[in-house]
């Protein structure tokens, strides 16, 4: 009689968009003809850069014709995409092709991450957080109980107002760290010399960083680091997530990278110091078959001069949204971060409200759906967040409603 | 300081085909001018249907427009697909769409599908077998240790000549199994009756049955069943595998999709009866993102009128391949299976020689590349597999060679 994996069902049903979802909704059929601006979901919207599009149907028709068809790639990634991706975003940095490994996306990557790790580490995580982290780490076992709306086992690394949203390093030992930054939900940074801190911590408590950064393309601040390599050890203690989901509009067409540096080790039982490198190589090369052939070939073409340039319209075109959400929430008097260095404006409730509460005023006062920063974990309680990855007239729409 | 997870260093390393690979690189620098002809890899050659590559360029035309662009799918597939699905593959078998996972392979489903299982469960392999079933479950610590080429913890259902390649049920209680029929890599099939013995094992222990029928295009005769769910009782104890690879030529552009039944129940510690349908769900939504929407554009067009006679005329080459070799080996002597409804053939060696012996006899005297049989594992040994994905003219002058 098989038994189940016990852990997956001590994890809550995924709550917050389907209650977002289900609040729309009755309200919407409630009162039919509001014109409802929704800046709550963090997908984008505008279209594929017409080099991955051009890129991807130059492809497809080499998949037609028995001197160009391409079957089996690598597992971790076409040498043309992997050579792409150092010479571009890590130039300089010292990351070697076969240091990266290309997959369908950074959730596949940052929820499978899990299956190189014994399930006893002790993990940290930042609160709020992308909810991910917390529900892989439960079906891998390292959570221990749900109880009171928090796991047992997990590190929470409390980010709010009074630590003005940096994680503060934790008093007992931990094993592995998500760090995601620029962060989801709260759109805030780490500057050189906090992300050396967590460097220098993992340097001599021997533990491992999870950097997710996701977001590194919507970075315009100087000091702001855009990959973890650029810290002096990172390459013995950290992991690196890439998508290009929301810096190309990739969340339909789906590629990814993480970067796993060889100098990179954990510990085995017998003493020994394993490169996870190589565990991961085992891993993508057992579980996984690579991604399709014109997929990479889009995002190889994210890097060409004109893919570059289309590129960077998207980001700016999301980050004049982000600067007009974020000036207008600071007019009606409410506190944000976020906003300069990343899509997401993480506001806190007026009057302290809690996080549902102005999420309802929003819905039925202003015809604005958010998302309810409780929903990314205990201290998103009292905050929301807004996504800019919408059309500039309707978040103009919504700004104007919002002052009003 | 982070533990790896132990059991990924309990796994041997993946010698099969580097070694493969070595071999024939030594043969071919020392015999320069050599014309050798791979019939090693299970890969296909024949280009991607022109239906499967109008489809995906339109829809990467339809991602160029803000109006019909795509973001985030679905993470278990399009309703498109999944219903296409349905009507198609399980017509009259009472396969609901929401019973179907659309995933980037059955590599990833076979492999992941662990996930949502205990580390305690007793798993049965055909042996030979695929070795992801083995591996993936080495890693989830379900195979014990590896001690003289077997697991400790698996157990093995030979496939061999005295067993007419069919597995016997096992003696002791399991409480998962893997069969994949039409088999890789020994090309033989179950019939309907030999698989019920199965499901009513299944039933009556209360087991799983992981059916891989990745092979499922290539059954010419028949009694041989296309899905485990023609076979009363399956949708309580079976979950079934799919893929587009071998079928239509997705080998590169990576297309796939898991049924789970609604009805297939495994049980929790507390002694409750959990649907697999919910647990995979989980494991899906939480840690993939779904595939690439241009790729389910391509996958659907496979059963368009046009599609289908694409498809049926890219399986018909490959079978008349397998007939090829099929019969000229029978005709030097050699004992063979497969072929007939799967794309492999699968020979006894001559004279009791070793896989890697006849290997060597046909890479130095023939010049022709097989997979040898014990890459498969143990009781692959004294065999050889043909694979029929090559090109027409090549197959026949191997056979010309062979025969010589």
């Amino acid at each position: 009689m098989p038994y189940i994996n016990e852990n997956f069902i001590k994890i809550p049903a995924a709550y917050l968009f389907s209650e977002i979802t289900r609040r729309v909704s009755q309200y919407a059929s409630e009162n039919p003809g509001v014109d409802i601006i929704r800046m709550g979901i963090g997908d984008v919207t505008l279209p594929l850069p017409d080099v991955c599009v051009d890129a991807m149907i130059k492809a497809a028709d080499e998949q037609r014709e028995v001197e160009t068809f391409r079957g089996y790639g690598p597992e971790q990634g076409y040498d043309f995409l992997r050579k792409a991706i150092v010479e571009n975003d890590f130039a300089s940095l010292g990351i070697e092709p076969d240091e990266i490994f290309v997959s369908d996306g950074a959730k596949s990557d940052t929820g499978n991450i899990g299956d190189i790790f014994s399930g006893d580490n002790k993990v940290a995580i930042t609160d709020p957080s992308y909810p991910v982290y917390v529900d892989t780490n439960a079906m891998g076992g390292r959570a221990g109980e749900f109880v009171n709306g928090c796991w047992t086992d997990l590190v929470y690394l409390t980010c709010n107002e009074s630590s003005q949203f940096i994680p503060e390093l934790p008093a007992e030992k931990v094993d592995i760290v998500y760090l995601c930054y620029p962060n989801n939900p709260t759109g805030t940074t780490l500057t050189k010399d906090q992300l050396a801190a967590w460097v220098n911590y993992a340097l001599e408590n021997r533990a491992i960083i999870l950097f997710d950064a996701a977001y590194e393309a919507f970075i315009t601040e100087k000091d702001v680091p855009h990959s973890i390599y650029e810290i002096a050890g990172a390459k013995e203690v950290a992991i690196e997530f890439r998508s290009y989901s929301k810096t190309a509009g990739f969340t339909g067409t789906r590629c990814g990278y993480t970067v796993v540096p060889k100098s990179v080790r954990a510990s085995s039982e017998n003493g020994g110091r394993v490169s996870l490198n190589k565990l991961w190589l085992r891993r993508q090369t057992t579980k996984f078959n690579g991604v399709s052939y014109v997929v990479q070939r889009a995002a190889e073409a994210t890097y060409s001069p004109e893919g570059r340039k289309q590129v960077d319209e998207l980001i700016r075109y999301y980050m004049e949204n982000a600067r007009v959400i974020r000036e207008a929430l600071q007019a009606i008097g409410l506190s944000v971060v976020g906003g300069v260095n990343a899509p997401y404006v993480w506001a806190k409730t007026p009057d302290g409200m809690s996080s549902w509460d102005y999420f309802d005023f929003l819905l039925k006062k202003k015809h604005i759906v958010c998302t309810p920063g409780v929903g990314f974990g205990a201290s998103g309680e009292g905050f929301v967040r807004f996504s800019s990855f919408g059309d500039k007239d309707r978040i103009a729409e919504a700004v104007r409603r919002m002052v009003r």
